[in-house]
């Protein structure tokens, strides 16, 4: 059986939601990113992936792959018929990989990563001068689609889903662009992806120490 | 014909190496990104791409693709023959997807983009402090391999020897590293990888003003 070791509301929510748009049973194994910390037994984070980050898809053969652009493209792979991404070969895919990598690279290293691992205002200044300007992109897109590539849900979508519930965390204020507040209501509408997010919700609340 | 826009050593030039080592003939557009223009006639580059980065690659049917994960995996798949990228369906291919996201986000966006576009020191400290353990994942995985993934140079490693030339330019030693080192200097020793830097180091030179 596939794994997934993953930290409620990272960026593996987009795996986690991807696994259960395509119908995949895996088991989810939560990491303590603070102390890189497998919760299951306390083991070292570091010896599943010596980069200390999640997601990392443990395959069926025991193989293990990191980076959210290829989970993401694998687990869409196992299962062809649910079209969570266009087939190889198909000028789409290449879209599809455009997109990941930009919200990858543009929305999450860029500006989620930043504010939510450095926090202080003087690493956070210049990512913030940039994030409109970067969102322009994806509102640009969305205003007559209902999808970010082709005519249905996509590994991508996943992606940006989970990237725009954080920049909402994050105090950006996403209904500044129509396009992007609507695309992430019809998103949220999905039944795999509300679970996805109250599942990881809940797990947030579970571990994250209550104030006072 | 393809054309490809770049500025001479940004990210665009992993592009340039894969078009190289495809042997594909493209046309090469120069941008000045300071000013957004396109130096053939001094238009607005954000015209060619709203995103206003490089590289832009325009595709026979005269749509643009953007983002180096795309255009490289793109670039690779017209030559299939090149062994550029493991053909789709390959458990490699995830491999190379895995490690274009890699450079594209650990190294390029949260260290690279910020020491060359925030330049001030408190935009600075906290991507610094983290670049060493990022980078001692290639440089572990690089002690008894050639290239980064399977037995062939692929767009992996146009990106990767990319990333490696402008963390020298950013003052990272990666002398450190020995296997990053030794590395660096067998894909240098590619006539197409060693050509498409001359070319760009020579346009870079003949557009920055000479100190005074
Ligand atoms: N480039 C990676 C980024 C992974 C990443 O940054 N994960 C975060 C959570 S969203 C993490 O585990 N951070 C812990 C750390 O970097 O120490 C991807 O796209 O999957
Ligand atoms: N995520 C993009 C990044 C592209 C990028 O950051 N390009 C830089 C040059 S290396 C650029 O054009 N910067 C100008 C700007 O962002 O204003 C990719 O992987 O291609």
């Amino acid at each position: 059986m596939l794994q997934l070791y993953f930290s409620p509301m990272a960026c593996s929510l987009a795996s986690r939601i991807a696994l259960m748009e395509a119908g995949l049973d895996a088991r989810y194994h939560l990491v303590h990113l603070g102390t890189k910390t497998v919760a299951d037994d306390n083991s070292d984070f570091r010896g599943i992936s010596s980069k200390g980050a999640v997601p990392v898809l443990v395959l069926a053969n025991g193989e293990r792959l990191t980076e959210s652009a290829a989970v993401l493209q694998y687990i869409a792979d196992l299962t062809p018929e649910r079209g969570l991404a266009p087939p190889p070969g198909d000028p789409d895919r290449y879209r599809l990989q455009e997109w990941l990598s930009f919200v990858g690279t543009e929305i999450h290293k860029a500006f989620l990563f930043p504010t939510f691992w450095y926090k202080d205002d003087a690493s956070l200044a210049k990512p913030r001068a940039r994030i409109a300007q970067t969102l322009s992109v994806p509102a640009a897109h969305l205003t007559d689609r209902e999808f970010l590539v082709g005519q249905r849900f996509t590994v991508a979508d996943a992606h940006l889903t989970w990237a725009l519930l954080l920049l909402r965390a994050a105090g950006v204020d996403v209904a500044q662009w129509p396009s992007l507040a609507a695309y992430l209501e019809r998103m949220q509408a999905r039944p795999a992806v509300r679970e996805a997010i109250a599942t990881e919700m809940a797990l947030r609340k579970a571990i994250t120490p209550s104030p006072a």
